[in-house]
């Protein structure tokens, strides 16, 4: 007996992997995202199949509209398209948008040693439709993602006691300050806000603290002596992925204070460890709500 | 102000990423799997840190260990691996551990031409321990991906529709049931169970499940009169994705009847569209009940 | 015994994954392409390192240069770098720059449904000093990778022949030149020629070039007429990998009749087969004088 | 006008992405090896295309027989599938074969504290038919790659002299010797020998030989005592890209004498740069007795 395809309904039918290039006007430029975008509607049960290529369509009005008429952030078109969804599949009660972008800044270890530092934005976009009136509710996500540095603090003490066996005057308080050798590695970091339609977070500023939660940023750009101060920055400030997400998450808490307590964060480290073949990670989620409790105690 | 580290429980500090050889006992013989785990506790407010090494010690006294005594499953390495986190950890609450590995079967589209096949295991296990007695609970999940074909049942409508103004005979009676062209393509899909410890699954079965559900399985193997077969098979099959994971989820309901109501099922499915350069997917997840309800109507 | 570094001569020394925005001219428009470059030189043995940051210092001088003077191609980009890289290295006597790039194009199945579909930019660049007088030469390759279509002969001859036993009316002769039933499939192909510093090829004509030779494009935007035109046209022409490949080396012989024999051409097509889960793939690599000398055979 | 296809030879026209599991028979134990195989043969212009089910029959022959009868090796596999590929492709004059597979060690950084440790094995093998009596020769190649770590050299001394001034007890010549901080990383490396079908060559050695290239090698397990002695090892050992792949070169020549000097070495070192987000790359590539020569100087 074959199934009859009717009786379910679906949570997500939609296009994945939609690869488009959209323009966005920053304050001080307008720079095109090489953007991977993946939408969705549900299916009810009454319904055979979903009318995918309207998602195209959608995707190309939206996005590539953009080329001549710059949108303001990679979420108000995550926005403008959950909306649209809804919109073109009438039978639709949710539709979903996610989309990631490499981005870049012009960053540096020294103004004059600056140059474009890549990045990755993240966001979506999730639209309902209320059952009586039909009245559409917007909700959003805006996050970033950042490559920056680690260095183990816990290493970095060992390393210290060992050393000092074989170099007494290790063990002399002028030295007791002194940052010691540890493993350090390449970290990736990334902090989202799960928002109302209405909220806004920019993203450059997610970025910045994320940079500032880890034991260094890095830098394409570095003369000798530029080494030496991100490595001893990174050794002055030695961090575990607990550190570093606790940090992030405080941060967070404290940082924006325009949004409010009902605003979701979500917040991961990875450390792509020098000493393991694996990586360390460190994840949180929580309404800022208590996070901003917890900091405050 | 530099933040204070204390403040903020995290819901996972752990390993991502360690890759081992697993080997387990199957019915008629035992395979390694090269197999990839996540493993992560929470971590409370008033602790600093996790000791990670005991993860990697664990992991290695348990995985490595199947080398000379194979486990039952992939699933039950990871519950007992979740189980004995949260030994090692005596501050957490909860254990979480991922898992994946590449998996063969012997399979063919005829006894004499079958050869190995390349499928997807998946399997996790969540372990959480009460506030009051201690007591430890485990869940765990059970999951396939099979690569398979399907065939769109729209365009082979349009197509014929369009052939028969250049072929009238083609609106022959007799010629009404014959296949006709439409896109066929790479499709994989994924189909998971979320169990309490004490309940199975066959992966196998969830692999033949899947495979039953798409337009046609696809094997390694095929001389010319099988390739005809195969595309005769699919063809005679066409299936949206939407088709695919109702049917998947419609078998999924009513063919393990042994699962309790409550069992959660997850299931999703990727066409590799090959008219367009994105994919094209369906989702679903629900209570095994929730579905069986809808299953009956 | 610690072996002595300054013995041996290295290949190449230099920095892999730099992701930048290149800012391209086009005749009709400006492009922001999204690029990864990897760039190095070789080492004499009678110097120990490389100083690796003049490498990030010139892909910042040249390329983070284009958002405000754009380059005529991503190939001159590298020509630049290339010839660059041996000024900032005067020890070398070799360097060498690869760069990938996705491209965007409005194509579409008609004209007032086109939108942006994605493709791969290739380009690379390689600056050899003279041991006598110091001249440079540059060379350079260009390439394009576009994702089309296959379908497949052999199939669609056994498949006819199978139906013809269920489907007698099959045999008709105005039937003969019907489009039957086979397997399709999304197919990856590349093209690109190894060319002096003087001579140009227009990116998207190879990327043109490119879907000429394979059964058919594909588009993002399809309706339901146009999904069965695509299929219709991609059955019209049922190209094997060879098939493919052989066309695209065919045209790549005739199509660029302005570049000389001596330009060396490679070209790979890859076919994501929808029956099997493996790729089915043709490669060639031949100077143009020698293909031209077949192709008039 | 449409190209004819049969005037162009195909240099390779095969399976790309065969998964397969290949059990190989070690001095101590059974493995079975997660294998990916590429295929390919040459194909005449006087021939249409190359019968590709003969490749995937091949593989299910001698891989999956292996599962009953292990062979002693990747490469051997190799060898026999290209050698089988020319009998089974009488139009071919050369086959060729590229495999790789993950691989465990049990490595530790003391024999209690052992785990299993992955590294990637890389195999190929080429085989040619001479044009007159027909005779075929099989050549091959086999290679390691190993995770490990780098500590940079340079900045450690900038970060010593910047250090000085803030803690000028770091001057006393009692401390000369003593490792200072300095960024370090993961490191990629990987050593290939071609070799004529009669020369062996141990997988494992190769991957030793990498790992003591490398500043130290990495471990799943380390307790805090270990990871300071690794990190103390790493930075008594501190070195470039170069100078990794100098060693590693210079232990190529003189550690394996019962090569003869025509055999060709490729060797190439990647560091994951904590403090970049891009990596460092060398690279290499020469005759045995070329390195002998110079390793000699």
């Amino acid at each position: 007996m074959e199934p009859t395809s009717g009786r379910f309904e679906l949570h997500k039918v939609g296009l994945y992997g939609i690869r488009k290039p959209l323009t966005v006007r920053r304050p001080d430029r307008v720079v095109t995202l090489t953007t991977n975008f993946d939408v969705a509607v549900d299916l009810p049960s009454s319904r055979k199949g979903s009318d995918l290529s309207r998602n195209a369509i959608l995707l190309a009005e939206i996005v590539d509209e953009t080329a001549v008429r710059p949108v303001p952030s990679l979420e108000s078109a995550c926005v403008a398209i959950a909306r649209q969804l809804l919109e073109r599949h009438p039978y639709a009660r949710t539709a979903s948008v996610e989309a990631s972008a490499e981005y870049f800044l012009r960053r540096g270890i020294a103004e004059e040693r600056s140059s474009f530092e890549d990045y990755t934005l993240l966001a979506s976009a999730r639209s309902v439709r209320a059952d009586g009136d039909g009245t559409v509710t917007v909700s959003k996500s805006i996050g970033g993602e950042a490559v920056g540095m680690t260095a183990c603090p816990c290493a970095m003490e060992t390393a210290r006691e060992s050393l000092a066996g074989e170099f007494p005057l290790l063990r002399d308080p002028s030295l007791r300050e002194m940052p010691m050798i540890t493993h350090n590695q390449r970290n990736r970091t990334r902090l989202q806000f799960d928002l109302t339609e209405d909220l806004e977070v920019e993203a450059d500023r997610l970025i910045e603290t994320i940079e500032t939660a880890q034991s260094s940023p890095t830098f394409a750009i570095l003369k000798r002596g530029d080494e030496a101060r991100m490595v001893i920055q990174a050794h002055r400030h030695p961090k575990f992925v607990e550190d570093v997400l606790r940090d992030l998450v405080q941060r967070g808490a404290t940082g924006f204070p325009a949004l409010p307590d009902s605003v979701f964060v979500r917040a991961q480290t990875v450390s792509e460890e020098s000493i393991h073949k694996y990586n360390v990670v460190a994840e949180h989620q929580a309404r800022l709500g208590d996070l901003r409790a917890s900091s405050a105690r």
